[in-house]
């Protein structure tokens, strides 16, 4: 509260200054006429030559909550569906907080670029509202990525969902495909339910761990590990280097006990040192024999054609409780029947009963 | 195919062998007469005394996928909600396979009854349909409970989603308590999500755990360590008894490491032999004091007002895609887009907003 009125403070002087004491009353009424719009044909035929400035913008309008924002947006991917890059690779990184994920991203990202990849970095962090973007959320982590002119990184959306900040994620890999850019990373924080989310709109799924305790004591999530396509063990340097081998090790006999993947594919172990800059080669050579495979057995395009899928349902099952919230009659009684529901003198399937039947 | 033919060849000989070439028009007719509907009134006046057998049959009735049956179940629910038991207590028993679930459960359930509980067992395990019942499933392993007359054992429903088992569990819950019983005992495997979904319906989370590396190459999820309001490390017998205290130390420690719980408590480890029978009544002072706390400081009663309101949202938002998917319209055209989404010809978005539209 207090900040608040400083700002206001701040705002008036400022005005006071530039303007005069009469500041409010000269301001020329045009300057409050609304920006010119710009055109959806514009914002298509922009992002169609890869203009990122046009892209941001679009990919603003995915995030915003101004309904007319999102029908603009819509408007605008359904007219780049037809131009979209068809040879891309989406890949999800995952490890816990401390792991190097900035530092290999960035390290990853430009190897990348120097292969003529267009790359495009994105993030499912549905708790960066709150804490103000842990992944991402600095650019300046990405120093020099961030200058690449062939690569565009974008912070993750904020939102109080995981499945609202997935899906605006989901609709902007699109809108990157549209704008020519052939690889997309998608970073997460393996804790909570956002890497199953992640999982869910990659072709490769690439879980960055460390060797040694640190880790460790934080838990292996069984889940992460089985969706894994590889586990790239980081900080491979300096005194590390032996505890390093000896994970890889590890965790190549840890993968042998979990079930096949019907992809066929073989999940790989490897080590590198994002900070020294060794070994990001093989980790994309790894993703490599990868698409290899499972372009030639129809598992890429399967998984693909399952993940468009899991999208339109879970698109269907969003809309249709927005649709019955926002209904006037229903959010009056939802508060009602809530509290009794609360307390216990009905209940929640006779509750829900009755909210259905309006 | 050549099964299905090979069956209807022995149905028709077995038919003629039984009643000869005319049997279809000498059945007695009265034979398909339904029989008698048991009355709504019945079952509640039944479950009300803690008829055992009725309560059964309203179970059987909640877990039909019948949606006459479906109707009957809600209007039991209804009227059953009036004379519920309010002083319950609702502990989920979670740990991996192979860990004792089972004999703990036949123990700690028997030693209750001795302290005049009347003690209900559910289990969720949505995989249970398919593997024929995991947990629960083989009611023999729980001899001497399932004998006892102030217990009532209850497999896991079928169903193949998660969600639909669990809301018939939660429904399960409520006509038990109706029937009489005071302390409902909910048993899940520690892997998936089910453990999350049986966390969302008890007050009280007991994890159990082996000492030593088989249950540790498992993995331990941290999700789970995080809801559990104890930990208890079975099988603290024989041999086992100097590494179970070494656990003990070890669980303590890694506690120690978690979030504070919001209800004040500082989750518990504890060790017992289920086999043996010895410090089962410790577990049962671990969930007193819980008790004896979270009802003071009013934990409990927000607790079951949350999960009453999750409850009801859960409802709501699984009829709404009921009702969604089988409007016929919407179930035809489903299956053509779903093509096209897969495809990629239109956007997982598009075709949920060509759906919503219908």
């Amino acid at each position: 509260m207090k900040k608040q009125t400083k700002h206001t403070v701040t705002t008036k002087s400022a005005l006071s200054e530039n303007k005069g004491v009469e500041a409010p009353s000269t301001i020329n009424p045009k300057a409050f006429i609304k920006k010119k719009e710009i055109a959806i044909e514009t914002y298509v035929s922009e992002i169609k030559k890869g203009n990122r400035v046009y892209l941001s913008k679009a990919i603003t309008l995915i995030e915003s909550t101004n309904c007319k924002h999102q029908q603009k947006a819509n408007a605008i991917l359904k007219k780049c569906i037809a131009f979209t890059k068809k040879n891309t690779v989406r890949i999800g990184i995952t490890g816990v907080p401390g792991v190097g994920k900035s530092t290999f991203i960035e390290v990853f990202g430009t190897y990348l670029t120097t292969l003529n990849k267009k790359v495009a970095v994105l993030a499912v962090d549905p708790s960066s509202s709150v804490t103000k973007g842990s992944i991402l959320g600095d650019k300046t982590r990405m120093e020099e990525l961030v200058r690449n002119k062939n690569a565009f990184i974008r912070p993750s959306p904020s939102g109080s969902s995981l499945g609202g900040v997935a899906r605006k994620t989901r609709e902007t890999i699109m809108l990157c495909e549209a704008a020519g850019f052939d690889t997309i990373i998608i970073e997460t924080v393996g804790v909570g339910q956002s890497e199953t989310v992640v999982h869910s709109m990659v072709d490769f799924f690439l879980l960055l761990k460390l060797a040694g305790a640190g880790d460790q004591l934080q838990g292996i999530k069984r889940g992460i590990i089985e969706m894994a396509d590889a586990i790239v063990i980081n900080k491979a340097d300096g005194e590390n280097i032996s505890q390093t081998k000896l994970a890889k090790i590890e965790f190549k006999r840890a993968l042998q006990m979990y079930p096949h993947k019907i992809s066929g594919w073989i999940p790989k172990v490897s080590t590198c040192s994002a900070l020294h800059n060794t070994d990001i080669d093989a980790v994309w050579k790894i993703i490599q024999s990868y698409l290899k495979l499972t372009q030639a057995n129809t598992h890429f395009k399967d998984r693909r054609a399952s993940q468009n899928k899991f999208w339109l349902l879970q698109t269907i099952e969003d809309q249709l409780k927005i649709n019955f919230y926002s209904k006037p009659l229903v959010a009056k009684q939802l508060i009602s029947l809530t509290k009794k529901v609360e307390i216990g003198s009905i209940s929640p399937f006779d509750a829900a009963a009755i909210l259905l039947e309006l």
